[in-house]
């Protein structure tokens, strides 16, 4: 038998993913092997690569042997146990030293505890949040690695030749340590969820309020993504507006059942900002609305009781328009500005040391969220790195004070008529009450000391204190 | 030694809620023993106790040994590792066939983990919600017994004694299977977040957008409490609105920071609601307004940027008044709906059985969130034991289209004018998201599978399907 090829870049899963971002490496001159145990799944890898740099396993054994030393694996599986079953799989074949990388969605407790497993086999391991979709991965993601910075180090070229590039410097960085990578991306996911709900409720607007044909939306959607609204979900909103089956008279998407489905990071990035006391309830929103999406049967009975969402708005068109525009850039904003708020919180709670502006750096390309707004992001974040809230920022502040008119006379006038556009609202009720220096939450705090004895602070003073608000019965 | 006087109940922890309980049975007849590591509660309980049927101890044994058998024991400490380490405490003092009742906000799965564990040993084992706070414990609580039926038979007749009562009927029944008590609790104090919230709402849309002083809103706080907005969480705010410290000019509420604390039922109503998919919004709101609240420097600067809320409403005073008692009536709908969609959707997902005619009827009094509104809810449960959603019974229906019109003219002038009232604006689009027979959803089913290739589903036909949206570079 001939000694077989070594190959430097192992991917177990090839899946869309690991695939595509297989593929992209090979094109970059990584040898690369790739693992399925769907066998199918690695000859068509083999077919799709023309420069024969890569290799497709069914048998773990052959592949984790096909890989120089120390080895570099990189999983790209669904998360969950999953993942702890492929390392138990790797676990007896490999050797100390040895590299794993976690590239899919996993939760981040999930990584810390993975870390603290194969950290004590003598094991690298570090989790690394991917963006891109497949088209991302092919040709260009953004990637997001924490933890073992030495680990990383090792195999950044790799990364780093793979990554899309804006202005020439790759969309890859270290994010911080332990579960950075997955922590960064869940909050990526987050945002996302957050816009394409925005994106939902503009064609609701523009559809039910405004009476616009799917024609007359997809142009704005084309003008949209030649101005500052620029951004990957722009431009994908926008060639949905434009696609028909074969043969088909009308959209794709009329035809497509109005049930979102998710798979979970969105709802995780709710669930986690609500443990760290982070408020993101643009997000919050979205996750709201695509499960209320599942109850069709409800909301159709709902419908026959109270009337349907036909509130035909009495505006000038064209000026609404406009409005919009801004109301969008607003709601885009006020997103970013939540989740990169939730990003400041958990690097202080879990000692991550996230550096913001290259988080933003890496995400103006190849991933989901990427947008022409995020060079405002990366500029406000590099002008000063302790900035406590992107909308304290100067620069982004001229942006808001620009667009937060339009938002009140959007959600103003969709409110009246009976349009829903729970993101647009709970964006601009974030704004209004960020900027209240007084809030209404004195009350809260009498209320629970009236009733439950939890004590209120004071003004001005020390302490804590209990006041029996009515006499005694 | 004399043979002690044997008792028929044990309280563990007598903080407010323990000693206000115990109070209650030992007016009601009841001899109960209370156990407090802080000799002088024990102490303070006998001497408020004017029959001498309670009796106070420090020591765990003696407490334990003072207790007629099968004893019963209830706990009223944190929610937390303390629960485990009281049980640890007495399992070694206790025999089989006692009884360990937790009435603490303890999060659902950990009852469902004692209670396998305790059931293991042969003792039994029930989670009990209790509201009301001290005064409701003291003189009449709701309570909200689940898990062990014929354990909870077994003191059912001293909970009567003490629940609340409303229309001579106790307001205390069993809720339903394993840790179902617990849950129908935690969705309880969800449902009084998103209450609170609204109140503190209604308060700044009071103040800053009509430019009302407190004398002004205690009078309007008065005539809602004695109309159909009748209800605790009403009588407690305008209470608040009449209490001046001693030889003060001004409300004390004026003096409390708007620095809103929470102890996390809330957090967890809205985290798990997000893990049933059952959405809803206000509880997620008023959370996020809760930890919005905190911080309070950020506010302070974004004030100074953008300026603070001071949208002085142009409306007539007294129509916008009328207005915004639609608009709360409408909130309070909105809020027991989403909350009661939670329990339906929980009860599937846990098969918890649960009964909501009697969880809607035992809320109407002693607890928190009684209202004069419950009354509807009971009697469209007890009509339609199988309705699916609040909002889809006649009787409400007739109530919501009512008043969402109010709801209407004041979330479109608070969001033109610039006063923050998410949980307002929420529930408004919450309600015109569900009247939606068509959402916008399908757009966010598109987007998923043209960057993901999630797939997405088609009207009327079965299956998924994906599609190459854009030709391949």
């Amino acid at each position: 038998m001939s000694t077989p090829t070594k190959y430097d870049f192992g991917m177990i899963g090839l899946g869309v993913m690991g695939r595509s971002l297989l593929l992209n490496m090979g094109d970059h001159g990584v040898k690369g092997a790739g693992f399925d145990k769907d066998a199918s799944k690695g000859q068509s890898l083999e077919q799709e690569s023309t420069n024969g740099n890569l290799k497709g396993f069914s048998d773990i054994k052959e592949f984790v042997a096909s890989l120089n030393t120390p080895r570099a694996i990189m999983m790209l599986v669904p998360a969950g146990k999953i993942v702890d079953d492929v390392i138990e799989e790797l676990l007896p074949l490999i050797d100390k030293g040895d590299l794993i990388i976690d590239g899919g969605n996993t939760f981040y407790t999930d990584t810390n505890r993975r870390f603290d497993y194969l950290n004590g086999k003598g094991i690298h391991f570090f989790g690394m949040g991917v963006s891109g979709g497949e088209e991302g991965a092919r040709r260009g993601p953004s990637m997001m690695p924490g933890g073992d910075k030495d680990a990383y180090n090792v195999v950044k070229p790799i990364f780093e030749a793979i990554a899309a590039k804006v202005d020439g410097e790759p969309c890859v960085a270290y994010c911080g340590t332990g579960s950075a990578g997955n922590f960064v991306k869940m909050v990526h996911n987050g945002i996302e969820y957050g816009v394409m709900q925005l994106l939902a409720e503009t064609y609701e607007i523009m559809k039910k309020g405004l009476g616009l044909d799917n024609a007359a939306i997809e142009k704005i959607f084309t003008e949209w993504n030649e101005g500052r609204l620029k951004s990957f979900l722009v431009e994908v909103t926008r060639d949905i507006f434009r696609y028909k089956a074969p043969g088909a008279d009308h959209l794709l998407l009329d035809d497509i059942k109005d049930e979102a489905r998710s798979k979970g990071t969105g709802k995780w990035t709710s669930q986690v900002a609500m443990d760290l006391q982070a408020p993101i309830p643009t997000v919050d929103s979205s996750v709201a609305m695509r499960d209320l999406s599942k109850y069709k049967d409800l909301r159709v009975k709902a419908e026959g009781i109270y009337g349907g969402v036909e509130g035909k708005l009495d505006v000038d068109t064209a000026a609404f328009i406009k409005s919009l525009e801004e109301a969008f850039y607003f709601n885009l904003i006020i997103s970013y500005a939540q989740g990169i708020h939730m990003l400041t919180r958990a690097s202080v709670e879990f000692n991550y040391g996230l550096n913001l502006a290259e988080i933003s750096k890496i995400w103006r390309g190849g991933c989901i969220i990427r947008s022409l707004f995020l060079q405002n992001i990366y500029e406000a974040f590099s002008g000063n790195p302790e900035l406590e809230h992107l909308l304290l920022d100067n620069g982004v502040a001229t942006e808001v004070k620009g667009a937060v008119g339009g938002a009140r006379t959007v959600v103003s006038a969709i409110t009246a008529a009976g349009i829903a556009a729970p993101c647009y609202t709970s964006a601009l009720s974030y704004f209004d009450a960020f900027r209240s220096g007084r809030m209404p939450s004195n009350l809260i705090q009498a209320q629970r000391d009236y009733f439950g004895a939890h004590t209120y602070e004071l003004i001005g003073k020390e302490g804590t204190f209990h006041t029996q608000w009515i006499p005694k019965n």
